[in-house]
C-alpha cells in the first residue's frame, strides 16, 4: 500500500461567518482519524520517520465559509440508479434548510445534461416540502445520464443561477467530471464548492469502505439466490444461475454468497477462472447433491468473452454479457457429456438497483448528506464524502478515482466466501485430466 | 356459454365409513351451488326448460369411502414451480394425519417420473415432523418434472406401494395425465381415486375462479413495475419493459396494472395488437411525458414472432420470448426515428414463481389441501378441487381442461385495466398514416 | 335468513347525460346477480311463488345523471385507519378526473368534524398531481375522526360548497351518517348523491363479502403470530398471547389461523368460552407440547369481563380490554396451579391499522373506487358498494347497516379454523372435574 | 478513556496441531488493531511512553490447540430472544463440521438450566442436517432462561458430556456465567475453552461496536414509527408514542430516528428530561403542526417513576415502564390543559426480538460464529468475539462486561438525533414559567 497517501483537503478559504447551529457537538479542523488501524504498520511507518496517513473528520464546524443567507446550492445526480439516491437529494435539500437557513436549492435534471445549456433542461426548486416524502421511493427525482459534459458550458450553468456550492451524486466519473468542474470554476476564480457525494451500488471506490445502496442490493439479492435455490432443489440437476452487479468488484457477489449460503460457487472479476475446471467442478456438485446454485457477478470472466472494446457513456468499458454466456455454455456443455439438465437463469439487476433505500441505507444517507452539507459550509471542495472505520471523513476526489477497491483473493473475506459455497479454492488451474473409466 | 354444462364426479363407491373427524360441519353430498350467478340467465335456462348447471359443494363427508386406519395416500408435484406447493403438501399429510388418521404418505419425486419405474426416484415418506415447516420455502420438496409418463407404467407403481389415494398437483397437462391413471386405474378395477388440485400461476384453469399462487405472483410483480418505474423515470425518454407469466391468458400482467397504476402499456395475449400502432402510441406518451411503462405477458403478440412449432416437454407449443422481441424492437424503432431512448428490460419470473406463498395464498392452500383430503376420503375420483363464488368445489378434470380461461377483451377487466393504463382502446387497427409536417 | 330481502337502490333521476367515458363494458341498469349461490334455497323461493333476491351491478353506465362539467364532488374518511384508505380517495380523484372529466374534489378533513361548520376545518382542493403518490403511505391524508355531526350543519357545508355528490369511507355509524345526509338533503329537495365505501378492517359488514384492508391486515398479524410462536418455543412453558382486531366478529383472528398453523387456541366473539375450561385446556397442551400460542379477537369474551357500559365517540360500546385480562388472568392461573410460565403479550392493532394497502387490497380499492364514482355519477344515492361473489355491486345502507356479519359457529369457517388449532371443539361447557391424583 | 486497556487474551496452551482447514488466509497471532482510531489520544500515549492499547484479530490459525477430531463441543443460548440467534448456533455447528471436522456438537436447552443437572433438560445433537434450515425463524431452537446456575453444577454436566469447547450466546448475565464457568474449569484443571459470543439487541456491550440482531431491530422499528406517524397525522391533534428496547442505553430509539425522520422527540436513558419541559415542548409542537411523534428508549426516564427496586431473573433491576406512564402522564397534562389529543401507544419490542436476522445480521451471524469457532479451536477462552472498526476481534470478558455502552449526550450520534428530531436540546432544564396570557 501507498504510504505516501496524501489526505489533505482543498478549501475555499478561511472559514470567518459563525455557524447558525445550535448545540455543541462542533468538529475541530484538527480532528482525523488514522488511515491504518493495524498497529505493526504504524510501527513501521513511525520507526522510518514517516507521519501514519490521517484523515480529516467530517462534520459541522463552528465557523463556517458561506454566508448562509445568500447562499444558493445545486444537486445533481448521475450514472446508474441506486438506493437512496432519493433520501441523500432530500437530506441535502433539508440539512441546507433547516441547520444553515439556505432556502434555494436547485436539482439539476438527468445529470451533467442539466448543467449543460445546450440540453435545456431546466432546474427543479426544491424546497423542504418539494422532497419530504421522495425517499420512499426508488430512483431520483432529478433524473440522471451518463458521459461527461464540457465544464466552461457547466461552470457557466452554475454562474448563472449564481450556485455557490454544488453536491454530485455518482461513481467514478462522476467524480472526475466534479474535479474537473472545481477547477474550471477555480481558473475563473470562483468561490463554488464542489461536493462529492460517493454513489457506487458495487462499493468500489477506495478510501471509503461503505457507500449507500450496496446493504439494499446485498439484502435484496438474498430473493434471487433464494428463488435460484427453489429452481435448482425443484428439478432433477437443477441449475440455479443469478448474475449480480459487479463491473470491477464482486462485493455484491460475495456478500450475498455470505447471505444465502446456498450458493455452491461463487464468481467475481477479482478472481479468474477457467471454463473447463468450473464445469467439471459443477458436473461433480450435481452427481453429489443433485443441484446447484451458482451467483457471477457482471464482470466475472471478461477474459472469457471476446470484448468488443466498446465504452458506454461513462467511459466505461463494455463488458459482455457474462450471464448469458455461462448459461449457454455451461448447456453446451452438459449436453456433450449427455447429462440432462435444467438451468435458470436470473438477473436482478434493473429490479435491485431501482429499490427505494432500506431501513440502514437510509440512516446511512441521513449521515452522508449532513457530512457532505457540513463540508460545503465550511468551504471545502474538490472531494468527497467518505465513511473509513465508522466515521465520516472527507476523501480528495484524486485519491477516491486514484484506483478500484477490490476483494482481495487472499484476504478474509474471499476466504470466508469459498468456505461457504464449498467451492474449490482454486478453479483456474489447468484442469486435472479427467481419469478414465 | 355451453348451457348443457355436466359437473357431475365420479365416485369409486358409496360412503359407508363413518368418519373420524370430530364435529359438526359436515357437507351433504347433495349441497351444490350455481354455476351462473346472473339472475337472467337462469331465468333464461328456466324458461327453456334446462336446470341450471350446479357445482358439488367440497368439504367433509359424514361417511366416507376408504377405512383410513389401511389407506396409504401419494402426492406427485408436476410442471413449473408455483408459491403454494409446499403449503399444499403439508397440509395434505397434517389433515390425512390429523383429521383422518392416515399416516402413510409418499412424496413421488420430480413429477411424473417418481411414479415410473424408468428413472427409478424412490419416494419420500412424508410425515408431519418431516412437512412441518416446509410451507416457509418456496418450490417444491418433492421435486418437479414436466411431461407425461406411461400410465401403466404409473399405476404399477401405485400398486406396487399399495396407494390408493393420489394428489396430482398440476395444470392442464397434470390433469389431463391424472385422468390416464384414473383410467388405467379403473380399467384394471382398482379402487384408486384421483384428485387434482389445480397449479396454474396464471389462474387459466377454466370453472376455477382462483388457483393458489397467483395473488403471490401478482403482489410480487409490483416490485418488478416499480423497478420499472423508477427506471423509466430517471432517464430522458426512459422506458421500462417488464414481461410477466402468463402463456394464454393475461390475468397477471392485467392485476399488476390494477396494482400499480404507473402502468401505461399493458400487452396480453387476448389483445391482439398491431406493432406500428402500438410504437405511435408509445411515441406519443414520450412527447407527453418523457418516461413509459410496459407490461407485457409472455404470451402476447405470438402472431408477430416466427414461430418455430416446437413443444415443450408438457406439450406446450413453445413461445417465442416477445419480451426480448419487443425489446429490440423498440429500439430498433425508435433509432430508426432518430429518437434517443433509454429501455430497461425486466423479466422476474423465475424470482417469483420460486416464491414462498404469501399468506392469503398460505390460507388458501390450506382450505383446498383440506378440500382435496375430504373429496379423496369420499371416494371421489377423477375431479379436480375447484374455487367458485366463495365456495370450495368438486369439478370433473375433463371440464377443467376443456378449455383455458381467458381475459374477455370486452369485460370489465379490461375495461379497467385500459381505464388505468389510459393506453388506446385499440392498438390492433391499421394504423393512421403519420400526418406530414 | 330473510327472504325478503329488498336491494332496491335509490335513484336521483333519469339518467339523461351520454357518459363520456370512451369504450365498450357498460353495465347496464338491469344486469343482476343472484344474493344466493346455493340452488336449493332458490328452488324453495321459487316454489313459494317468490323471486329470488338480487343485488344491482356495478360499473360504468352508457348514460348518466349529473353533467361532469359542472359537478364537485367531496370526499370524508372517518372512523379509525385502516389500509387502503389513501388508495380510495385516489383512486376516487383520478377516476373522476380521467374518466369522467370532474376538476373539483374537496376533501374534507378529519371526518365528519370537516362536515361541520363548528370546527372550522377548512377542506383541501384534491388534484390529481396532490394524490398521485399517496397510496403508498398508510393512514389518510384527510385526517379522520369518530362520532356524528348535525346533519343540518353538513348538509349546510355541501350546499356552500356546491357538492352534489359525496363519498364517505367508514363503517356502520358512518354510513349511518350518510343516511342522515341524505335525508336531510332529499327533504331539502337537493340533488346530492351520497355514496358509502365500507370501510371495516374486520371486515363485519352485512351483504358484502369483503371488504378493503382486511388482507392486509391478516396478511401483517402473521407477524405477530410469528413472533408469538418463536417467543413461546423459546422458553419453558412458553405461552404467546396475540390480541388482534375484531371488536364483534372475529374473521381477522380466525384467518390470522389459518395463515399460520402454529396458532393452538383462537378465541373469537362468535363463540363463547368458559375461562376455567379454556385454562385447564392451555395447561395440558403445556403439559403436552411445553409451549402455546394464544390468538384473541379484542371482543372475544366480553361477557368475562366486567363491562363499564360506556361508549366511544362513535357510540360502540367499549369494549373491556380481553388481552390485558386474560395476560393477568393466565398468569394468576399457573401461578395458583404452581406452574412456571413464560408469557409474552402481543397488541399489533396500531401498527396493522395504520400499514398501507399490500397489492391485492390496492387492486381492490382501485375496482371498488372506480365502482363508486360510476354509482354515484349514474345519480345513486343513500347506497354503499359492495362486493358479492366476485362482483362489484350496489347495497342500499339500510340493508348494510341492518345486523353485523359474523363468524357462524357451525360453517365451515370456524371448522376449519378449529381443525387447524386442534383446540377443543368446545371451551364453553361445565369443566370437567380435574380427576384427583 | 482508560489508558491502560489490557486485551490481552487467556489460552489454554500451546498450538501445535496443524488446522485441517485448506488455503490460505490463516491469521497471525500477532495481528492487531489500534483501540484508538484518532490520531492525537494515540500521539498523546506514545508521548507519555505508553503503547497503545490494540486488540486481538479473530480469525483461523494455521495451528490449532484441540484435535478436532475427538473435540466435543457445546452451544448455549440465554437471556431474551434476538433475531440472529439460530443464525449464530446454525454457523457454528456447520463450521465445527466442515471446516475442522468436529462432529459432536451438544445443544444445552433454556440457557443455563440446560448445565444444571437440576432441570433435567437433556441436550439437543446438533447436526449439520437438523440447523440446515433453521436460520430462517426467530428465537433460538434452544430455548433460553434468565438467570445464573451454579458454576460447579454447570461443569460438571460439561465434564460428563466430555464437552471441552462451550460457546454462549448472551449479554452481560451470560457473560458473566461464562467468566464464571471457566474458573471453576480452570480451578479443576480442565482444558475447558469458553467463547462468549455477544447477544444485545440494545448494542451495548463495551468495545464491540455492532452485535447482531440490532440492525434488524432498527429496521424493524420503522414499521412501527411509520404506524405512529400515520396515527398521528390521521387525527386531530394526534400523538403516536412508540416505546422501543434500550434497557439502559438508546441506540435502537436514536437509529429508529436516523431511519424515520418523521420522529419529532427521541428520549433515550442518556439524556434526562424533565415531564414539564417535555409537555411544554409537544405542546408547542402540536399548536405549530398538529400532530407528533415520540419515540421512547425503555429505559428511559427512570427517575420520574417510583422504581419497586425488583430485579428480574439476570439480575437486570426491573423497570418501571415508561411507555405506559408517558401515555397515561400525556393525557392527564393534556386533559387538564382543555386541549383534545388523540394518543395512539405502539410497544413492539417481542414482535421486533422474535424476527429472523435481515440478510445484513445474517452476514454478519455467519462471520462472528466462524471467528468464534476459530478462537475455539485454537484454544482461547474467557473472551468473546468483538467487531471493531471493520475487523472480528478478541475481547477479554472482564472488559466486556466493565461497563456498558452508551450514546454519548455530547457526540455525533446525538446530535444527528436531534438536528432531525427538531426537539429542543435540552428537555431537562427547570421549564421557563408559561407567560401569563
Amino acid at each position: 500500500m501507498n504510504m505516501d497517501l496524501d489526505f489533505s483537503i482543498d478549501r475555499l478559504g478561511d472559514c470567518l461567518v459563525p455557524s447558525p447551529m445550535p448545540g455543541s457537538g462542533f468538529v475541530s479542523d484538527e480532528e482525523a482519524i488514522l488511515y491504518h488501524n493495524n498497529w505493526s504498520e504504524i510501527q513501521g511507518l513511525l520507526a522510518a520517520g514517516k507521519a501514519p496517513p490521517v484523515m480529516e473528520v467530517a462534520g459541522p464546524r463552528e465557523r463556517i465559509f458561506f454566508d448562509p443567507s445568500r447562499l444558493k446550492a445545486g444537486i445533481v445526480t448521475c450514472g446508474g440508479l441506486c438506493p437512496g439516491l432519493n433520501n441523500v437529494i432530500r437530506a441535502i435539500v433539508l440539512s441546507l434548510y433547516h441547520h444553515y437557513g439556505v432556502t434555494t436549492v436547485y436539482g439539476f435534471r438527468y445529470g451533467y445534461e442539466g448543467l449543460s445549456r445546450r440540453f435545456g433542461h431546466g432546474p427543479l426548486e426544491l424546497t423542504p416540502a418539494a422532497v419530504n416524502d421522495i425517499h420512499e421511493f426508488g430512483g431520483t427525482i432529478l433524473g440522471s445520464s451518463r458521459g461527461p459534459q464540457d465544464p466552461a458550458d457547466m461552470v457557466d450553468t452554475l454562474e448563472r443561477f449564481q450556485v455557490n456550492l454544488l453536491f454530485t451524486l455518482g461513481g467514478d466519473g462522476t467524480l472526475r467530471g466534479a474535479q474537473a468542474i472545481h477547477q474550471e470554476a477555480a481558473r475563473r476564480g470562483l468561490n463554488l464548492a464542489v461536493i462529492g457525494i460517493p454513489k457506487t451500488i458495487d462499493n468500489d471506490i477506495s478510501f471509503i469502505q461503505t457507500t449507500f445502496g450496496f446493504e439494499t442490493a446485498v439484502a435484496e439479492a438474498k430473493r434471487s439466490t433464494n428463488g435460484a435455490h427453489s429452481e435448482a432443489v425443484g428439478a432433477r440437476n437443477g441449475i440455479g444461475l443469478v448474475k449480480l452487479m459487479g463491473r470491477d468488484s464482486g462485493f455484491i457477489a460475495a456478500f450475498s454468497v455470505l447471505v444465502d449460503n446456498q450458493v455452491n460457487f461463487c464468481l467475481v472479476p477479482e478472481v479468474p477462472f477457467n471454463l473447463e475446471v468450473f464445469f467439471q467442478a459443477l458436473k461433480q456438485r450435481l452427481e453429489r447433491r443433485g443441484h446447484a446454485v451458482i451467483v457471477v457477478a457482471e464482470g466475472a470472466g471478461q477474459d472469457l468473452l471476446a470484448g468488443t472494446g466498446e465504452r458506454d457513456a461513462s467511459g466505461n468499458l463494455k463488458h459482455g454479457d457474462i450471464g448469458l454466456f455461462l448459461r449457454d455454455r455451461i448447456k453446451a456443455y452438459f449436453k456433450e457429456n449427455r447429462v440432462d439438465i435444467n438451468l435458470k437463469y436470473i438477473d436482478p439487476s434493473y429490479t435491485i438497483r431501482s429499490l427505494p433505500a432500506n431501513p440502514r441505507d437510509s440512516a446511512f444517507c441521513l449521515l452522508l448528506a449532513h457530512s457532505a452539507v457540513h463540508a460545503g459550509l465550511a468551504g471545502r471542495t474538490n472531494m468527497v464524502v467518505g465513511f473509513w472505520n465508522n466515521t465520516f471523513t472527507h476523501v480528495p476526489i484524486s485519491l477516491a478515482v486514484s484506483s478500484r477497491k477490490k476483494i482481495d483473493p487472499h484476504g478474509r473475506l474471499w476466504n470466508s466466501v469459498v468456505a461457504s459455497t464449498g467451492q474449490p479454492l482454486d478453479l483456474n488451474s489447468n484442469p486435472a485430466p479427467e481419469t478414465k473409466e
